[in-house]
């Protein structure tokens, strides 16, 4: 694929990406969103979800602080971007986990009609049917994904996106990005990453920011924001200072990310398509 | 006007600033309340409302996110504020972009008896009767302050601030602040600004944080809070290193809002009073 | 105590923190679970208190933006540690600022037994029955704790532990820890700590994380997690540049967290058991 384009329309469209997320990263998803050259807007009033889903170029649903209270607007919002082809990407925090945050991923499946479904391979398994071991909502150290596993659970997920006609993201120290004809592994990413809490919502909010400005290819879209992901996070750790961890990492990762060219992308990127 | 007094006086009486915003930067306006020389304190229970705004200095007001639950503590906050003679300040995050928000923030002057009212362009003509564009969260492109515009969009602000009985402050390329007699322009600052997602929201809480501890002069407390943070904006610009970007920007930021001294404000601010 | 074996305990056992905590320091509250060696679940709805609470070893509650929209899971979640003998956290964020707060965190006392209780000195007489004159949510000025009050202070803190058959932990320049028996004075931290919002907030989801590891002796555990928020705390206030402030501080703090020892913690640790 040409990746350096997908980022380039990023840039170039500046798309509106109209998020209903959880909490506790909301700042990083705004920031990731507009620091890859993507408009955030956070908002979850029912009152206003027409005229902002109507507005936007994708939509970001996130159930990492699942209430009832905000539940209503997800369903409506997730409704009238079906209705309107606009792209959507749901992040099924913790799914697995409990089982309201399952049933909850899994309507809002029924009702809407996602781009792409981003998660950890626990919460993938758990909406499609095998009996993941979700804790909190990591993923589970016995269902990291081994080179080894990568046929099978590439397989899978072609499988899941095929029962769901979406795109399914898995990440893992391999990510997997499947559509119902195509497999994507990519390679980036450093092992610093899960150890911080929200790099998953930020991946799948940089996910909706690439499907907004490229909506005629979301499988690569979607490859594209897996690889600048990892790509971004490589960049960051290596330019740690001693001393520096986590923390430190996040602040350079979100530098990394607003600097990237598409030309860089092209050049670090590691994906292997089938 | 002796604009280092302003800084001092925010030092000396630790205002006690109490703001109901939304979640998405909620923490940078802790933050910059907290460095500039303020006391924050973050709530919205009503049933704490009474108790909570007749202890604080100063009532800053932010529908970001706003949602049908935390209405009525917005407005028994703001009723409560005007009958006490407390400053008030509103930032109208998205009014133009929705009805909703448009027609809260509306309701919202109407209730109370705003000190300030501080938006973007898009954001203050859709609160008073121009047709903004408003999208999303942002300026829209077409309404950024020109610099030819200025004398207009300065008289205009003014008409606003005699409507209301407000100071209205405008943020842009070049902030304009009015009050019903007079008109500054504030011409510090620095490009990466908008890039940042909370900037606009932490400018409002600053301005809270100065008019809590200036209530003789509304209008330059504003004016000076605007040049403070435009000024520690280009000094956190100015040190940034190779690489770093604005997620940096924004820890420095907060960095130098924390040590600027009243002396450094009087030297660096850049304003035209008319 | 063998203050190192305590935080191998959490590095090694990577315990899950439920957390019920407000939305300004949410993110850092993560950020210090997931960065000691703790896995983070931030969740508030009722529909899976009971799931997540049974998963958990230890329950995280914190009342800094208190809602009538969240109490009943906060109850139900305490009930439910109590019944399961969970270790259960409570951080009582500005009790003596509002009768709600001081009201609701007794009420939250009396439904659960919770294993520690964290303020300052303010919030911790309000509960008690001494007449503070807690302003926002940092602690009064005339309650900074001196030095010449320690002994009485500790006394105090031990007939509260006793009261209520929990451990007592107050931050101040110098921390008094209590169990119904033991006494610890903690000297550790620096003093642009209090400068910043969200430090009480996170140094009780420290203790948090270290009840959850160490269930054996939770007075000793909440007194190294207090050894090592102060020792982070030092740690980071060396590593400051030029120019730093309270923003750079908080990422150099959680960089600290994660990468100190069991080792550097029982070296650099300051406490004094009575």
């Amino acid at each position: 694929m040409d990746i350096s384009s997908y980022l380039s329309n990023v840039r170039t469209k500046r798309p509106l990406v109209h998020s209903i997320t959880n909490y506790v990263s909301v700042g990083d998803c705004a920031d990731i969103i507009e620091s890859s050259g993507g408009a955030p807007i956070m908002a979850q009033a029912i009152e206003e979800m027409e005229e902002l889903v109507l507005k936007a170029d994708a939509l970001y649903i996130n159930i990492g602080t699942l209430s009832s209270a905000v539940l209503p607007s997800m369903f409506s919002a997730v409704s009238l971007a079906a209705q309107n082809n606009i792209s959507a990407v749901l992040d099924p925090v913790g799914a697995g986990a409990t089982e309201y945050r399952t049933e909850t991923a899994l309507k809002l499946l029924a009702q809407g009609e996602f781009a792409l479904v981003r998660g950890n391979i626990s919460e993938i398994r758990a909406l499609f049917g095998f009996r993941g071991r979700t804790r909190g909502v990591s993923a589970s150290e016995e269902d990291l994904v081994q080179e080894s596993d990568l046929d099978s659970l590439g397989t899978m997920a072609r499988d899941f996106a095929r029962e769901r006609n979406c795109i399914i993201g898995i990440s893992g120290s391999t990510d997997i990005i499947a559509s119902s004809s195509r497999i994507c592994f990519v390679r980036n990413g450093h092992s610093i990453m899960p150890r911080l809490t929200g790099t998953g919502c930020m991946l799948s909010a940089l996910c909706a920011v690439f499907l907004a400005a490229n909506p005629l290819d979301s499988f690569e879209a979607a490859a594209a924001a897996f690889c600048m992901m990892g790509l971004c996070g490589e960049i960051a750790a290596k330019e740690l200072k001693e001393g520096e961890g986590p923390a430190s990492w996040r602040i350079r990762f979100l530098d990394a990310v607003a600097r990237l060219t598409p030309e860089e992308l092209e050049k670090g990127a590691r994906y292997e398509m089938r």
